[in-house]
């Protein structure tokens, strides 16, 4: 066994940087193990890996992966992906720690590519790269972390290639399809939670079966551990969806009310107009809402059930995520990934 | 050895789709090899995978892909990758076709992205997948194609996985190198050269690269064909510009002029420049010229010497391509690279 990284010491725990932000922002940790502190070794890595691979002799390049990269996010994709491969006893760190990157890396992507795509203004608490540098630039950025994300992905074998593969497919088509039904009233709860498995929750399930795959974890095991990503992604989801109508723009980094302005079918938009919210559904459908609008639509939705609706929905998947972890071998990297569901979905940022 | 392929049979030849282009269009062949001939299995191959590997759930990933796949193409790159496989007597064709679709994959997910970042309405003689289907798509149907390439590329060995991702890297540098001097006066020959090696040289070079190294080549011959692969597509990219100020629309599929409006330092463009053609200059450095303005100073570059400067530099670097091929095992695969070399350089579309 490696040495008890999230033993407490009597001294100030030395979290990296990037897990100050759940700190601060006083999530509570009901588990006695916190996720992070399991993987901190190897999640400063993945840090490390992220730094030296936006290095470009084209400086813009590098200036806005960093602008994107160094901006914060929760790494919570390649905190799954690394307690996967540790709960199935994982040696080779150098190997999960590749994938980790891959799939943060995949994922800063897209995010770059999804600013241009919505116009978005703000990210992570700061000016959206898109809005910085521009379009061209921006574009170009995020075909370079691709990239950047095979030369990690692309040295394993043929099934961790073809499952990430498979992942970035399935964010594509995730993507598509939420295009789709922009503004689309016909969108059933069927059809949101088809975006939500391949735009959000595919990366989550490739990442954790990846590790378990990668630690030597049986083919059940992997099955089992892939059920926990996806259930996690959705339940993740929904809570960003929630904390997009009312969740606090200095917490979240972001304006809330971005679903509304995009048109993108959010879960609780859906059910408030399934619950017969006449308002919200002028509001889904119009592409010339003013930002008074937006606030007031969030208020009615706020003052509906749709909230506490999805809030219960989050929870019914985080409770399916957690049911493979009971079958899992006991470790403190076990009780890391259960800690996890609770913290996704009680988190307010 | 292999039946030869481009044994001339009595009855008409059966051209795969992707050469009538050639053929049609009268290219002089003055070798008594053709290299698409060559390689016309293999290429068949590579149309089978292209078309298979754009199979989406969602239609229109599936529909953009095809309307510039099958919207024709020359196929230079997978050609130069399958004929540097077979001079070195490369025998496991599945793999060297997977390669050199993921090569074609590759600059076909760059043309999508081109067309957004140039604002492109014409592509390969029809609307471009920009114009016909708006930004989003063409914007995801671009990332999805650089995934496929992934697929195929990411199933070989750690070498061929960093060379291919090298190349991709390279694109994107030479794309904000070209962005950097876009209708900037500073642009030198030497900043000239930088971008097209980067940007169009770079995915040549590499595909010749790895068909030698798959076919087991000794490093020296690798580093050969690498040279040839460079010189080729410096060779190919002038030509390219020349075609741009003194081409036919029909032959080339879209309209010309378009690196003047677009402010591109193209070769003929610096040329110009450089010989004192102060209403070049004027034109370089404009971002609101009307038709008549390109189509005047197309004019002038047509009747300075900068086409035939750009011509005569092309052929230097025809010549450096040609170099290595003597050094190459004798074979009609070498006379194939050979003839492609002249092909590429009196090319009219």
């Amino acid at each position: 066994m490696e040495p008890l990284l999230f033993q407490q010491s009597k001294k100030k725990p030395a979290y990296p940087s990037f897990l100050t932000g759940f700190v601060r922002k006083g999530v509570p940790f009901r588990g006695a193990i916190d996720p992070f502190r399991c993987v901190a070794k190897e999640l400063e890595l993945v840090e490390q890996n992220l730094l030296r691979s936006i290095r470009s002799t084209e400086h813009i390049l590098t200036e806005i992966s960093a602008h994107l990269i160094l901006g914060g996010g929760k790494r919570i994709r390649p905190m799954v992906t690394l307690l996967a491969f540790k709960v199935f006893g994982g040696q080779k760190t150098a190997d999960i720690v590749d994938i980790a990157t891959a799939i943060e890396l995949i994922h800063t992507a897209t995010l770059l590519h999804d600013d241009i795509l919505d116009g978005a203004e703000i990210r992570r608490g700061k000016e959206s790269a898109y809005k910085k540098f521009g379009l061209k630039p921006t574009l170009i950025s995020g075909d370079f972390l691709f990239i950047k994300a095979f030369e990690f992905a692309g040295k394993f074998d043929a099934t961790v290639v073809q499952w990430t593969a498979d992942a970035c497919t399935h964010l594509t088509e995730g993507e598509i399809l939420q295009g789709f039904f922009n503004r689309n009233m016909n969108v059933t709860l069927e059809d949101y939670l088809e975006i939500v498995k391949r735009k959000t929750a595919s990366l989550f399930q490739t990442g954790a079966k990846i590790g378990a795959y990668l630690a030597g974890a049986s083919p059940a095991f992997v099955e089992e551990i892939a059920e926990y990503g996806l259930n996690l992604g959705i339940a993740f989801q929904m809570i960003d969806d929630v904390l997009d109508v009312v969740g606090h723009k200095e917490l979240l980094g972001k304006p809330i009310g971005m679903d509304l302005r995009d048109g993108n079918p959010s879960l609780p938009i859906i059910l408030a107009i399934r619950g017969g919210q006449r308002q919200v559904a002028e509001a889904f459908q119009s592409d010339h809402l003013t930002n008074e609008m937006i606030q007031a639509t969030l208020k009615a939705i706020g003052q509906g059930s749709a909230i506490d609706k999805t809030k219960n929905y989050s929870r019914s998947y985080a409770e399916l995520a957690s049911k493979p972890i009971k079958k899992l071998p006991p470790s403190l990297y076990r009780d890391g990934l259960k800690t996890l569901v609770q913290l996704i979905v009680e988190r307010n940022f």
